[in-house]
């Protein structure tokens, strides 16, 4: 048997392992003719964002799937499908990532594709989030399905998600800069999110 | 003492770098000149198709992986060779995945030999199963050996595996497309078929 | 809920990869015409040395990590962010210990510059450290505050390292080599501090 | 407290993170000009062969790392720092692997260098190994220090791996397909002395 421990594990694993790829992404740089290696690190400054942003991201994800697979008791072939679905499009964050960082100082219609190739991904990732939640928070899966005002609150956690990271795949053709800082403010938002939601957690159980 | 947990530890850490490692092979394109970056990402789709198939195909493994551990009580010096067999293969799976990226574009031997490469690597690792199989299923390491019947049912789902691989083995000389189409196809019924027996397990345990 | 054991287990992982992705940094040398290959591999001892001194960096991190979240009882968002913030850094040392390896053996500028980013990362890896210290000595996370004692102690002990690393970084300028000397200096000190206190407390507890 | 499940947990991974990476050096050939893909792959055996052998190596480590950490009751500073040493030999093999696969082939200096660098590093991993059981077979790691006679067999199995791989790092200048014979004997001689190993365990313990 699948147990939960074990498809947690396996997930834990891997976003461990994307988390940390991520810095295979920031090469040594090969300065031109008569320029510094300080200025060529300079240069560089796209990679940093990247993988300072794709690294918070990843966090996140990390923390949303702990928190989406709590109330799971057990799990069943279509948790564990959703669940690869989510992974497949986690891991390949790299990849954009790298993009944005070889193509964002260009400028023009190529940093736009890249910001939108990042965004995309996230996009993806978020819906699977969603689709993920929705396959957890069935019965048989979970003991107790969530009360109509959980639902309410789930639904809203994960629309705003999915139709922030949509707005900001459209404002890529728009603004590439501000759809990157789009990013940079969901992530953290999410990250403050779930921070207080650990205290809170905190606050409860010292309490009983 | 190596524990059954343990290897079985160390083998989940393998599939997880695995298909973790699988998105390295994904590199940002070098637009020709005057090409667009949307254009030149678009010219490497054989490099998402390759991740995609790849992915599915670790994923199922790693779960088949655990289906064949089940029954197994302790491990012995054989199961310990067998599956550090399939490891082997299973490892190897990004560099064919490479190969498949790199040339299926180009077409006629070329991408043959290719797609011949991941069908020959898979192939290996559907016999490196179904030996691990055979060597898990023996008197001192499951504590009841599989009746007749379950013998016949293994037999007839790793006979299947290894008869369709070395069918689209063969096809990769005749049409490299429909032999990844089969293994893409090989993947998802897998998957199905691992995710329908999950449910089925819960079914059973829930009426217990 | 997020606990201790789980983010312990993930933090473990990430160092556990970071430190050996450091070996992906090392590659084949392109000898010169005429060069043998063992000469092409001796002008690399730079690779080596960033290999080997990252490496005891890495490993003295994770063990420092270790004794950090010994006395948390449980985890809360400050402490989680804390630790992401660590991480950052720690996944972020290959990057410049293959600038280092890269740009040592030139000299001048671009040497200084190399060794300055490498004891930046650690500067910042240092504080983070530090902060989490503070993160997890709070109430509500610890059962038991440190005593005035051990609050100086600790003070000593991160102040320290802040104190060297900067001051190892201030010295990238004036001499590399010395500044990676420190670095190395200050990766034993903290190797044999660790290791004399897991001995202390064996007999400690063997005493009990 | 640092505990040895915690030590072996960390070692594990980075044991599993080592035999994963070595696919990572087996890159897609770029066939010459008028040459076949099947060709340039075919001229690639020295990566498949080094592949495969380092592959059986690290394995072997794996596996000999959980034999000499079995009687461990619990760990100290120094074994922690022979741990670590043995570790950073460990990683480093991916290295000499890809300059073996890169350099094989020229055949003459360079080839009888590449083995040799192959051969050095097996060496210093054999040494630390050697070191890392003395360090743990001392009192108050294990509660019951080897007798005389399992003291005897131990220095003969590490001292004939010493031996053995001494003998194949000379044997390089020389010969060195014979060197590389010698390390596939070893790994296999060891896989198989770890195997029967673990069925004796087995036979006895079904016998309590």
């Amino acid at each position: 048997m699948l147990t939960k421990n074990r498809l947690e594990a396996f997930s834990d694993g891997v976003f461990a392992i994307a988390i940390t790829l991520l810095v295979i992404e920031i090469r040594p740089p090969t300065p031109a003719e008569g320029e510094s290696l300080a200025r060529a690190l300079w240069e560089q400054w796209p990679h940093y964002l990247g993988y300072f942003l794709s690294f918070l991201v990843l966090g996140v994800m990390w923390l949303n799937h702990h928190r989406i697979f709590e109330p799971a008791q057990r799990v069943d072939g279509i948790v564990l499908v959703l669940n690869l679905n989510l992974l497949l499009w986690a891991v390949l964050i790299p990849f954009p990532t790298a993009v944005v960082a070889d193509f964002l100082r260009e400028g023009g219609d190529d940093a736009e594709t890249a910001v939108a190739l990042y965004g995309g991904v996230i996009l993806l990732a978020a819906i699977a989030f969603t689709a993920l939640f929705a396959g957890i928070t069935r019965e048989g899966i979970v003991d107790q399905l969530p009360t109509p005002q959980q639902v309410r609150a789930a639904r809203l956690r994960f629309g705003l998600g999915v139709g922030v990271y949509t707005v900001a795949f459209v404002l890529s053709w728009l603004s590439p800069a501000l759809a990157l800082a789009a990013h940079g403010a969901m992530a953290a938002y999410y990250l403050t999110e779930q921070s207080s939601r650990l205290n809170a957690d905190e606050v409860k159980r010292s309490r009983e």
